[in-house]
């Protein structure tokens, strides 16, 4: 049986003095608190904290970077357990799991491969590595582990040393599970995050029924322009009630618009009213991006703008499985065309922080790093999605840093569901930074005293500043740091 | 004069750590057979076996990667011996060989640096370097050479330890030498690829010509689409009884379409009836590669798209000389949007292997390794033409690896003329995969055991699967390895 | 107080083999004369020879890299003193200076931070950094170096070792301060350059005024499409007359065109007649690239193009600050379309360089190294602006010397009016240079021999062929060297 080890060394740079910095960098970092201000964990997870039932159910079929690297090389989903439109497939979660192990070759290189590892050596104390040999051991052990106390969501939580953990949730959800995290007295930092995609894209497939529910939730005719603002106003202020300090917009492209209120009434009323085509749709998403910001800056909400995937690319995936099912794949996007209406708006705002993301890395340099120099109510997000891995964290860092600086970015997302995989994540983010950092010192391009400080600054502090922690502590929490 | 020296650590990370493990993984792989799946030899070399004339007709004046840097330097294209569209020039091949000597010095930092270098200290065995001083010696060595068996094209086929050899042809080619080949009873292992573009881009300057001698050869009428359409599959049965397992589609754009049945006869009545413009050349040339899909689906055979060059950018150049003369330039290309059609069709076809090249390395973490690492039929072509070289494929694993992984790779294609050059080519590769592999383990991201194996499949099973080159050896080949 | 150190290792790698050659091939140039053949100095500070007058003045209210970073993190322009459409603000420059000293942090890992170490060590003997506590010191202590004659411009360009200078002055500038240089029979060799911006793109918000000027200077008639022409043509002899050998030429795309005589003269009327749209604008900007490329080959004038940077983005501060305040924003950039129309006129002149630059650099490996490595007319300018740092410079050798050699490149630009920072600029670019060099050589890609060639060439020799400059020097010019 192959060996199953972290090295203590993992990510660091090979170069023997670069590497011997960048472990002092981690030595001040690596055990700071986790703040993730950006994930898609289940809320109902840390509200009624229920044990997971099994590592296929729990690690595998939720897992859309897993699956999908075993869809690519001819394996059906309903080998993996992954839900269909019809519901669960008849899979069982064991055989399925054999199928994984079996073909952990295909994740060599790849962040899941080290994500995986860290989940199963530091999270279930395994000292073997996962293959054909191995599968029913992993599955049993961690079906085992999963039953006790210790593998619950909320004792997880506190394992991971996790001082805040965002959820995202739609407009129009009641937020019941982060209304019972609170009422429960538990002193983890769940909060939740606004989305309103659903209640803006019209071409999204739900988009009727989360209107409706969002008028319902508001009990406000969100079938006029005036009513729907407010209706998304109202919702703004649950949210925040929710520990909520900000909120998310994945668009198709980062277009922005700036209408008068004329052109917006009657654009909104081609939209409800079902007179619109596919610029209308666009146009819609583009100038309701600029009334979120208007919004942000009177109620403050940090504003997360995630453009750029082509949603559902894989017609015959989307018609027998949905949506979220590893099937959305990343376009060139323009922003510097795209956000200056918006930006003409809000642009000189200082007490506005809006953060990009980019899945077109080509963008770093030439846009995003340029725009978030100059504006001030911009900040970069870190590497997103497929770049959230050891090479694309290092790209934006080469890319970025030098015109935008580290204090234009805002540390590091997980933006996961996959929870065990939280601590992982951080990790990997505080090494890279640290080998990166440790670089600019090996070089005699910065101190190593200001990189300590700036490790610091990227791990824990720019992040609860860029997405104003502490100034908005939910009401009912008793936060274990901060 | 200077020494040349091929260094035994050429391309290996210059860390002392990392170096040693590439050393190592190198150790294993290095003298590994060559399979060469893309290529544009000329199989009358290895039908007539005919002897060379001497250095500069068989390594200059063919080789555009060498004369566009010369020309880029104001030195004519006839003082080089490169033919023109009147043929071939009046100048004396040692007169041009004295000019290229002269020269090197442009061709510092660049991969031809590093395959002239090997093929002259490794095929022709000098220990000096070509410069002004040593031209006249390495002229009359290497036709001296040339003239000897050891240096016949067959000959140095088996020296080089190929296993397998693509050369390409177009649909209206009758596949002569390849018969000769098969019929000699030699043991190597020559096969062609099918490469249709003449008879589908009806803006190719050669097109009416191509598909007259395809009406020839097949006896079809391809004046009407089934009859057309049934030429293509004719002469695709042709070419898999002449070696080949794949097809190749040099196209300006990767933009494929999905037309009905009735909209396809009357765009191909529009092509043939001399009625289309330029947007009906480029919707038939989007529809004619779904088509190659859907008939790759029926009989097995691989499919490679090349698309992204601006053919003959240079207006003055191509009136004088022609094609082919190191003016096409790449332009920006778009995968995700362009491939959808086709993809709607075959994409989820488990069984079919599209393998997909790019120009534009903005495209390698945007498009190509988030389609590849989902779509079954979808794998990547390793760094291509301007990328094929140190720096190009060390980008290619850093941008596609962490999203695509290994194996939704296929291995090296040395894509060229300059047959000397072949195993130059291969080294380069293996020497550059093996560092990245090394720099991983080095990082502690992948087990040393697992780099070996990883290097092995790169190197030498990948190509072979993903080509299907066990699967379909050309009939009367004896091929010495599989 | 911190320690102001710049060590004599930075920027190099920090591997210890490739660091040790990097030293030596830094040996070997670090020292030669600077050549800046693109900047934006003041040739008044020449002309008069005055003394500057404080720290705020000289370093931080013209550097749109620091105020752009400071406001992007919310500080007020006018806090730093930046001027403002109404003039300078009523600042104390001590003030701002105090503001600049307290966010040093701000500028960790940007090349801003190494251009400032070095100015402050080297140029004035700063041991200490500055910081919230030093500001003070450092106010004063400047103040008081550049009230003594060894700080003049004169005595500067003299201890920097600045060999030749190049300004940039527009079509409608008398050349009053470079008449005066030459007058004043001081031996530092400062020309002009010709950029005729202003009286070409009808969108810039000065065009009228410019070209009205542009008539006075020439008496020619600029209302007719002829008479235009031959102003130009007289200008561009009155600054070769004033030392120019090149032009250059900042237009929002990289479009030419190549209009028959009839249609320019139809658009120029369209033009000046103030009958324009957008496109018409953009088509005489086209066509005008393509005049002045005929006007390089008729007088022999290296032409620079700078296109892809969207100016004036923030509607707000150009309001209130007007153009160059930090607000230029780079967009996507097309070459290999845009460049056609030109090149198909000129693209086969040996004897013309036009020397391309970029901000977007996706286009470097896909577009412009494969254009430079054909066409004999095109060289690649250096990495630009934003992409004027460490790892900015690191990419455009990576990614550009495979194709295109180093013989299609041009040596360093500053490209800057902070004439304080031209030895740290160019210093960067040696040290970068000596350090991909070194990389080349520790991988056995380059011997060390032909390694400390190209240093030298890249340092020293390439600028001065590009840029013609020993071929015209300046009439009433003693330089120094040549």
């Amino acid at each position: 049986m192959a060996v199953l080890q972290n090295h203590p060394d993992r990510l660091f740079p090979a170069d023997a003095d670069t590497r011997a910095i960048a472990r002092r960098l981690y030595a001040q970092v690596g055990a700071l608190p986790i703040v993730s201000p950006h994930g898609h964990t289940d809320p109902a997870w840390f509200a009624t904290d229920a044990a997971w039932s099994n590592a296929t159910e729990l690690l595998l079929s939720p897992d859309h970077y897993l699956y999908r690297m075993l869809y690519s090389q001819g394996i059906a989903l309903d080998d993996l357990g992954v839900p269909h439109r019809g519901g669960m497939p008849a899979t069982d979660p064991r055989a399925a799991w054999h199928v994984f192990a079996a073909n952990q070759h295909l994740f060599r290189g790849t962040p899941s491969r080290l994500w995986l590892d860290h989940v199963f050596a530091e999270v279930f104390g395994f000292d073997v590595a996962l293959d054909r040999d191995t599968a029913d051991f992993y599955f049993d052990a961690i079906g085992e582990a999963l039953a006790t106390p210790a593998f619950r969501p909320r004792a997880l939580y506190e394992r991971f040393g996790i001082e805040l953990l965002a959820t995202t949730e739609g407009a129009d959800d009641p937020l019941a599970h982060h209304a019972a995290i609170r009422r429960s007295g538990w002193g983890g930092r769940v909060v939740t995050t606004y989305r309103p995609d659903a209640v803006i894209d019209v071409e999204h497939e739900g988009f009727a029924a989360a209107l409706a529910r969002f008028a319902d939730l508001t009990r406000e005719d969100v079938q006029s322009w005036q009513g729907y603002l407010a209706a998304h106003r109202a919702r703004r202020a649950d949210f925040r009630a929710a520990g909520a300090t900000a909120t998310d917009h994945g668009h198709a492209t980062a277009q922005t618009a700036n209408l008068t209120s004329a052109e917006a009434e009657a654009l909104f009323a081609r939209i409800v009213g079902g007179r619109w085509d596919a610029a209308d749709a666009e146009l819609f998403r583009a100038q309701m991006l600029t009334e979120m910001a208007r919004m942000s800056v009177d109620d403050g909400m940090v504003m997360q703008i995630h453009p750029g995937s082509r949603r559902n690319h894989n017609a015959g995936l989307f018609a027998s499985h949905g949506r979220d099912k590893g099937a959305d794949i990343p376009v060139r996007t323009d922003y510097v065309n795209a956000l200056k209406p918006m930006l003409d708006v809000v642009g000189n705002q200082c007490d506005l922080s809006i953060i990009l993301f980019t899945l077109d890395e080509s963008t770093y340099t030439r846009e995003l790093a340029p725009l978030a120099g100059h504006y001030p109510c911009l900040k970069l997000g870190p590497a997103w999605w497929f770049h959230d891995s050891p090479e694309g964290m290092r790209r934006y860092r080469e890319m970025t840093t030098e015109t935008a600086g580290f204090y234009n970015t805002v540390g590091f997302n997980d933006d996961t569901r996959a929870f065990l995989s939280i601590p992982a994540r951080h990790d990997m983010a505080r090494r890279i930074d640290c080998g990166f950092l440790a670089r600019l010192v090996a070089e005699h391009r910065l101190d190593e005293d200001a990189a300590v400080e700036v490790a610091h600054d990227l791990t824990y502090r720019l992040v609860k500043r860029a997405y104003r922690i502490d100034a908005a502590a939910p009401v009912a929490s008793t936060a274990s740091a901060a």
